[in-house]
């Protein structure tokens, strides 16, 4: 038995997905008429709450295409330390958009709206502030959870200062499912959000960016330019409907499996910040990462060494409690001294 | 009976294609471990005769990587009129690359190599030359073919400039059809080469980029800088390796008919330049271009107008001799004035 | 005697200017505080008829700053063959604004409006126009001038199109002394103007932008990020000041001398295109370009090749009737074989 | 009696210096053809150590043209927290290079070493580090130093890495003054320095780029592409020629002063951290910055307030013992409530 708990990424598509795509309805997308593309672009705006939805490869390109739509060049993107627009995305705010990060702290993931607030730029010696950018769950923070009242207190930051608000909410549904409210509720405050239909939703490829009708009609022209437009997309998106139907219900179960991996961490003596274990991932502070996720993964568990003293267990849909039983057995069996 | 020739990109894919994408054994291909997209990675590298392959979600994406691998800031690429890397990238080589065409002349498509050689820059106060790029077929020229000594004598010139040259080879199959000649022959000249899986061949979506091993591996961040980076990529590939290994050999039946279509719009009074007419697209000059698509697609035949004089047919293994036949018969019914 | 006749740029400040920069009340610019900064973008404003002007160290940034200001990201700058934005600004419309030139034809440096109309691309699959910029006089053509009219006539087009219109003004004066009418009806059709203060006009160092208040503040911070942004600039500002005030006067001798030049050339067997030959420039087609503005500087006169069989002459007022005689001596003692 | 503390960029240049800029023998710099400027960079090759150097407007040019020359698209330039390239420079690296910064921390403007070597990205996943680099001394720290044996260290870490390093040495000769070493022992860890001779030294305008003479060629190119090739720039090289000769020695001077101001305003109880004071600027925390600096400038004595709560103070050569007792005078008169 493997178990892999490197990321909510490696899921393979359940055989219902499967089913969908072999016999999905396609066009051509970059005309505008895969049936299937429209269906879920439909569904994705109506479930999040938003004017108009863009289907894209991936969500990193989402996010890079929110930014270009939303700044101009030389601009400052605030954003929370360690975010994943920065951390992950190679320099491509820069590369592409020609912006910069202009960091704020935050302590579980979370910033403090006069944090934002004192981060925004006004002197004509500087670089003008152009977006802020949250990211909720926060993965490299823990997939912690931004309260719905922060997001609204930076809101109205953004409104102050008339700049845009983009959630990078690869996970937000993993939040939605922590605070246990409605999708939309948790959206609600952003000008625009990128959504991943392929990590902890499952389907095999593909993300969703959200926003006004003519937001996302300028999303098409920069989702063109970084060749994101694809024919007869129609066949992946026919597994991210069932991914945006039926995944957001699993995720409470993920969450679940996850906060008993981490308190069995806890108790066998790991280096493990439980109050950062809201969702689906743990951060396990250790020496010599790299050595014992080799170790590990001798006996089928798997999971990421991020950073020489670093490692991350990320649970989903296809981990089952027989998998967490065997992954807390071989964990525990012998700890490595911190 | 719709008879869509607007692009050769609107097929849909076959039955099994569709088995093929929904049996697919996939992995996480960020990580490099789908095995389907290794192995029509592996496959093009081989059948293409190059060291190395990498998957895209698109051949804007194949090209404007390939030029960010090959150049950099404010250099110029060298290239014909009417290259689609210049008129149907939206501008990608500046915006990401942040270099300028410099264009050749290229009557059919083809470019003359002293031309070539006259266009590269070696003066301090003008921008640098920093690529060669050729596009065969050629499709704004009529998806013309370029001959094999022509790309040999642009290779040397690119040798003896010191000079890297890469193919948009999005069609290039069609031209090794309309040359007789295997496809490795076609691309020997070539540093880099782009292909795409998703017009001739009939996969639903996506290119591969071809190189030296080192060229992919500095393409890899570019792809993923671009959110290239697909997940379960696999299923795509799935259809891609049966568009790789089916596709070529149904392309001189595509231009066949392209022929038969040209001669009978020729016969029938249209401004049709048949020295042009080379594989599978047919251009069209005539007044009133956008009204006149118009009114055929109310008799079910889809053509593109690009400019307002200026209609585009292209053929493709959807089309078959009965929608040839219906084409002929709805075109050749009423005959625009030139 | 040495005849310098490789380009306008290459003129000494008088002693005028000298004793004006020794005598120059300054202050830190970068704080708006110098008071000779001040007057001159006040003096160029009110003679070109403009809100507001902003002083540079070159024409290369006031136009690179032009563009920036006008255009966003990935879009086209509509421009005549043989601008000097593309030609000699090495890629920089790619490599900082991320736009890409879509050339018009344009006969001894005069597009034609309706070509400037359909290079304005409507298409989403296309790069959108974001700028239509203009050169006058057109230094690649020889020194042309566009007509009052013709210059109208495409601001219609821009109107029309809801684009800007843009002059690379570096020689505008030289156009304005041919055409015999104000600068400022020169000008008139523009947003924005670009003009330099050390060609014709004999200022050491400097160029000025000019356009509405809104514009120039917005030039502002381009300008600093590009690094032109000078502290005690006043110095180069008060020559400035004398050119702008003294130097136009100067031209039509400068023009007067250049035809006798270029009559004399023709008249000697050299191949120059008199038709061209409008202001303080002349080309001459020649094998071995290289070669002999070797042989001549040897002599005492200095012309630049540009490319391999092409020859320009820049007049200037450094250039007396003295010079003037030397240069044609030498240059028709031995006319090479064309 | 004006005493203006804002910068030592507002010194204005000094009766030597004009006499120098009226007399210079200039050239066409952008043929390369100016003796001064050639004069100038010479020297300053010679002084600091260099095999070359390049002559620019301003200091943000110099520090951006080597990101663009050290750098290629998406990498990462390490750099201490509040860098002057990153905090004043308007988001140039990203906007121009498409780099983006990676802070390590910085107590009184110094890395440590083993921070630097931490930011060093491996994963492929992850931008690529592509330049360290250093500001001595560092403004926002308030003109502190880092230590000669830091810098050794840091230059071992880059050499580890395979990792260029830059210095932003705007204030260098301040930095050599305080470590009372020669300048070229300041600056030999560094594969490329920027100077400014407009600051502490003295000139009205002008940086200085120093580095291999492969690597000053490529400046060159960035150079022209920012708009930083001027004409005649002799006139600015020649004040700037008695900046680098006569300016250092004055230095200690200023830094005497500005240390008794700091003592004057600590004893009269504003918040001053004396450990900072090391070169010739001084911050002070106080509330109301911006009306508190209005304040003193009603009698003659001007500050900047960097920030709603910062103000600083910077001293230069015409900043005399006369104008340091009136400072005193007027800032101790009444000091406000922190």
């Amino acid at each position: 038995m493997i178990v892999d708990l490197r990321s909510d990424t490696v899921t393979t598509p359940t055989p219902e997905m499967r089913r969908a795509m072999s016999e999905a309805v396609v066009g051509d997308d970059v005309y505008g008429e895969d049936p299937t593309v429209n269906e879920l672009q439909a569904e994705a705006a109506r479930t999040l709450g938003f004017e108009a939805a863009l289907f894209m490869p991936s969500g990193s390109m989402t996010n890079q295409v929110a930014i270009a739509v939303h700044t101009g060049r030389g601009e400052e993107v605030i954003c929370a330390e360690g975010s994943h627009i920065y951390e992950w995305e190679l320099g491509m705010m820069a590369a592409f958009s020609g912006v910069v990060p202009r960091f704020v702290p935050a302590p579980l993931g979370v910033p403090d709206p006069d944090d934002v607030r004192l981060a925004v730029r006004h002197s004509v010696h500087q670089s003008p502030s152009g977006l802020i950018s949250l990211e909720n769950t926060h993965n490299k923070a823990g997939g912690t959870v931004i309260p719905l009242n922060v997001m609204h207190a930076i809101r109205g930051v953004a409104d102050a200062e008339g700049l845009p608000l983009h959630l990078d909410g690869a996970r937000v549904f993993n939040a939605a499912a922590a605070l246990n409210v409605d999708i939309a509720e948790v959206v609600r405050p952003f000008h625009s959000v990128s959504v991943c239909l392929s990590k902890g939703l499952g389907a095999p490829v593909g993300s969703v960016l959200l926003g006004t009708r003519d937001f996302i009609r300028r999303a098409h022209r920069y989702r063109k330019m970084l060749g994101g437009g694809m024919r007869q997309a129609g066949i992946l998106a026919a597994a991210g409907l069932i991914a945006l139907r039926e995944g957001p219900a699993r995720l409470a179960e993920d969450h679940r499996r996850t906060r008993e991996l981490a308190v069995a961490l806890l108790d066998a003596g790991y280096d493990v910040n439980l109050a950062a274990v809201q969702t689906n991932i743990i951060y396990v502070n250790m020496p010599e990462a790299q050595l014992q996720v080799g170790a590990w993964e001798q006996q089928g568990v798997r999971a990421s060494a991020l950073g020489p003293t670093s490692v991350r267990f990320v649970l989903h849909h296809q981990i089952t409690d027989e998998h967490l039983a065997r992954a807390i057995e071989v964990l525990t069996k012998q700890v490595p001294v911190a």
